[in-house]
């Protein structure tokens, strides 16, 4: 972690001096509260008040917003949004999803960059929210064809550089560690950092100014008044710049189903300690996601109290917990983390084991030690495991075969929400209206989410006073334009899903998932022949090879019966027209298909192959 | 439905007169609130109370009771045990069970009746509890190989006979109705039905009896105080029973893991009154379980009461509904149930729609109908849906994905546990507590759930007093023995997994299947090539031909680097020895494997197909 030197922190504090209290403060539409610094504030130029407009000083030609959606919208994943105004672009976060079942042997899924690329003369900088896979996973993918500046905190910083790392764009990317409080100036636009709570350290909201307005983007927040750093999210600085006047909120959809509050991180730290002491003499093993490294500093506490030692299972927590303790987000007794191949120096009851897995990953170090596959740790009846997380939807079952393995293992494992082991990093109904109360936008667009999650909270800020008119629910691919005058959807960008498969970007579509889902549905049948060129006269086969269809010994008769009718098909086709492969081709494709759909009900791929010699 | 008269009523009713006060009720081992009727009722024979024995009239010698678990623990699905005592064997239920997304292709999961079938000259006969698929959807395929006698009661037999029908197997069946109250002997058994309540109407749990002892199953089972149909689970039946003695229970841990009680069925048609009132002018579309009859029961109410007509959508609903109205279960008043057919013409506020695919699954009704792809129902923001169910664990996704798409349509869907408008059929903590407080039984064994089901089941177990050493964590294929001396694991029977593929049963293992899923995960290449038969030399190809793999089009040259590296191994090997075909594909596949994941980091299945001519 050489690098903290280039990450840029001359050419931020710059930026800082120079922007302070910067001219993008006279645009707040909404008359309440003036701040007394800024007397020049402006009214909303509605027609009624066009006349105040004469007040100003200098007046500048308003052009609209624009907001195009890359990624983040009907989905949990992705999160790419592209600011433009003017002759400027900029970029927030820059994720990655990761892939439905339906979508077989891909490994990652990229939001579609082209937009980007195509107008990579106007992106001035691309800042992102903080570091969590969905808002930083597509970085390193990004670089590769477009170099853009890189804005964010120490933290998320830390953690794209190990990203990078892994893709040898470290020494040429352009990396700027900036802080809460700082303004990045990209072309026509700044952007303000406002320090926000989240299950990652250093997240940040970001004001984006420019001259038609400015727009706040929450990124992934929840209020925590207690949380492990002592930070709370600076409700503060989103009320200030609430009374400087909002153009546009765009907030954080992912709880917004669940009522009331979120709870407090600490929350999950008191039971760890309560959890810790009924564990009695037995090893403690605990699952979490790598990046919480909050949750991992309490894991930590609660262990140095009870006087145990913590290892570290799993190569992505490893990592996350080098880079904060390298940049001191973690603070670690000496001594207090043991390597894991020192485990049995160690009694059970001086064992803390801190893992990844939570979500029943199944190549996870948890997973493994469920399934007596992990190199190093036999679980057995003298642990005792917290699964300190809830399932993401879809993972239910997954997360529900680990625990039923650790079980029949004899270990004890506490998994149910009654336990408080887990918090959401993601604001409730209470603290989405809250931050609405605060920032008063004149236009709403919910974003990271479903459908549902963007409805409801479409339905909350309605019950707010914002009108239905004011919100719009957006989609990936979806260009919004606003100005004072109003907010619409003014057109479309590509913005589709790229697949990663293997070192393959954009090489598997939607053919090839189809002919994958086919095959793993019933397999493939593939028959073969060779047949004299000039006469047809069939000189070899037709032999016939299956693949995931059937289990072969015992379908000796239907394949010998499917043979034959290649056969007579294909004798009687080429014995007209010799010339005509395609033709018998498709003859034994739908001869066979019949046939063994008739006899099994099912419809493999049939895959003829006729060779000419 | 004519076939009401072969249900073998007077067979039934002959059983019931002839074992009123059976000879078992003479093995009650507890001696607490002494029934005055049975006077000689015999302790438990412990070996401080063997002089005790001599009191009794006649001596039996007891033999070991069995029990075989051939589906049902560790898993939700397929349920089906043996009982077996002496020279007698017996059945209770025989279900299927739907596959994971592990499992590609396959349609059903079945038990494996290899044990049944080897003994079939002692298996007198199956009683199954309810009409669940996952109790009664193997039947048909049982029957096929063996005519088992069935009995259940009228609305269960009245569905089997559906399941029967599909497969031909009606008029040979042996279908025999018997009610709550009725004992039916089954060679050395004698079984005893008890009324419980659940998600479906006419469900029972079992008090089965023989020298040995006497078992009471639970089945599923819910403690409904306000259930639909007026009759609450028979708690005094069971209390009596335990009060007679009862060596082992064994009872429903689906819902082990969730404390206090499960909310009554009433509880949901106050949801539905109040909620379709709340609809206004907007049609009703109510999605849930096709044999939930009592669900439907309340949705026809609320309907009625607001004028409303109702029209069923769904295969599975229609049949069900149609089974449950010839049979008495269903009140239906004359008029209010309309064709799909017709919908156009009633108005929107005069219609209510009951439909399937409450767990989102893809081909069902509700998945069409938010797909656009209904034939008859077009969503839209004139339509109010209500989800009345909660997703089985695994289908959380496919359950949101349809509630997206209904909301993009415009339509309103409440699918949220607040609302109340769904509640399980399965007993909680407090409620499986109860059971075991009148039951009382020597052993306990938890069934019907996973890992993590049945070991929630045994701590409450414990907490009820029922030692460790008396409660067996069992599985599928554990063979249990139990005398009033102890229980243990005797020994194990075949009970796999017996795949349902099209019309194929058991023709596809785990060979198939895990072809099936590497064809998934990077598809498959086939390299074809025709060689001289005496020469080794190549007169045609190689050619190669990929499927679900990668975009042909974008891959042109890495097939023509593959093709080149074909060409030259074979010719390589084949030319030093053109008899040694097999080695000659080896190394094919071996060098083309390699070169593709070299390139690709992907490994598709590799199909050399070498032919001679």
């Amino acid at each position: 972690m050489a690098e903290k030197n280039q990450f840029g922190e001359k050419n931020v504090n710059e930026k800082k001096n120079k922007n302070k209290q910067s001219k993008f403060a006279r645009y707040s539409r909404i008359p309440q509260k003036r701040n007394q610094q800024e007397p020049q504030r402006q009214q909303k130029p509605q027609r009624t008040q066009r006349h105040k407009q004469k007040q100003q000083p200098k007046k500048v030609e308003k052009k609209p917003v624009r907001i195009a959606f890359l990624g983040g919208l009907n989905e949990v994943g992705k999160n790419m949004t592209l600011y433009e105004y003017g002759e400027s672009m900029m970029l927030v976060d820059c994720g990655l999803a990761f892939p439905d079942s339906d979508l077989p042997g891909v490994d990652l899924v990229l939001p579609d960059f082209s937009y980007v690329e195509k107008n990579i003369d106007k992106v001035k900088g691309i800042v992102v929210t903080h570091g969590h896979e969905d808002h930083i996973g597509g970085l390193a993918y990004l670089l590769k064809s477009v170099n853009i500046p890189i804005y964010s905190t120490k933290l998320t910083i830390g953690l794209i550089q190990g990203k990078l790392k892994e893709h040898n764009l470290l020494s040429s990317a352009k990396l700027n560690v900036v802080k809460p409080g700082d303004r990045i100036k990209l072309g026509e636009f700044e952007v303000e950092l406002i320090h926000v709570n989240h299950s990652i350290p250093d997240a940040v909201a970001l004001a984006v100014r420019c001259d038609g307005g400015t727009v706040v983007q929450m990124g992934d927040f929840k209020i925590d008044t207690t949380p492990i750093d002592g930070d709370p999210i600076d409700l503060a600085r989103l009320a200030q710049i609430g009374s400087e006047g909002v153009m546009c909120l765009m907030s954080d959809s992912t709880n917004a189903e669940r009522p009331g509050y979120t709870e407090s991180e600490s929350k999950v730290g008191e039971s760890f300690d309560r959890l810790f002491r009924s564990a009695g003499n037995r090893r403690i093993i605990v699952a979490t996601f790598a990046s919480n490294i909050h949750r991992v500093q309490q894991i930590i506490n609660s262990a140095a109290s009870l006087g145990r030692k913590v290892a570290l299972s799993g190569r992505s927590l490893e990592n996350v917990v080098a880079v904060a303790k390298e940049l001191g987000y973690i603070d670690v007794p000496d001594g207090l983390i043991v390597s894991l191949d020192t485990l049995k120096r160690y009694p059970e009851d001086k064992m803390v084991i801190i893992t990844t897995g939570s979500q029943g990953e199944p190549m996870s170090a948890l997973s493994r030690m469920a399934f007596s596959d992990h190199r190093k740790v036999e679980v057995g009846p003298l642990d005792y495991i917290i699964i300190s997380a809830t399932p993401i939807p879809g993972n239910e079952k997954t997360v529900g075969k680990v625990v039923n393995e650790l079980m029949k293992l004899g270990a004890e494992v506490i998994y149910e929400k009654m336990y408080d082991v887990h918090v959401s990093g993601h604001a409730c109904q209470e603290e989405l209206k809250m931050i609405m109360s605060l920032v008063k936008p004149q236009y709403f667009i919910p974003v990271h989410g479903e459908q549902k999650h963007l409805q409801k909270h479409r339905i909350l800020a309605e019950s707010m006073g914002i009108d239905r008119k004011n919100i719009i629910i957006a989609d990936n691919g979806i260009l919004v334009e606003m100005t004072d005058g109003g907010i619409r959807v003014a057109g479309s960008v590509p913005a589709g899903k790229v697949y990663v498969d293997g070192s393959g970007v954009g090489d598997v579509g939607n053919i090839v998932l189809r002919d994958r889902k086919h095959l793993s549905q019933d397999g493939i049948i593939i028959i073969t022949a060779s047949v004299e060129a000039d006469t047809g006269y069939i000189v070899s086969g037709p032999e016939i090879i299956t693949r995931g269809f059937v289990y072969v010994k015992e379908s000796e008769e239907l394949i010998e019966q499917a043979k034959r009718i290649a056969y007579d098909t294909l004798d009687e086709r080429l014995g007209r027209n010799p010339s005509d492969l395609v033709a018998a081709k498709t003859r034994v494709r739908d001869d066979i298909s019949r046939f063994v759909f008739d006899k099994t009900k099912r419809s493999p791929m049939i895959v003829p192959i006729i060779m000419e010699v």
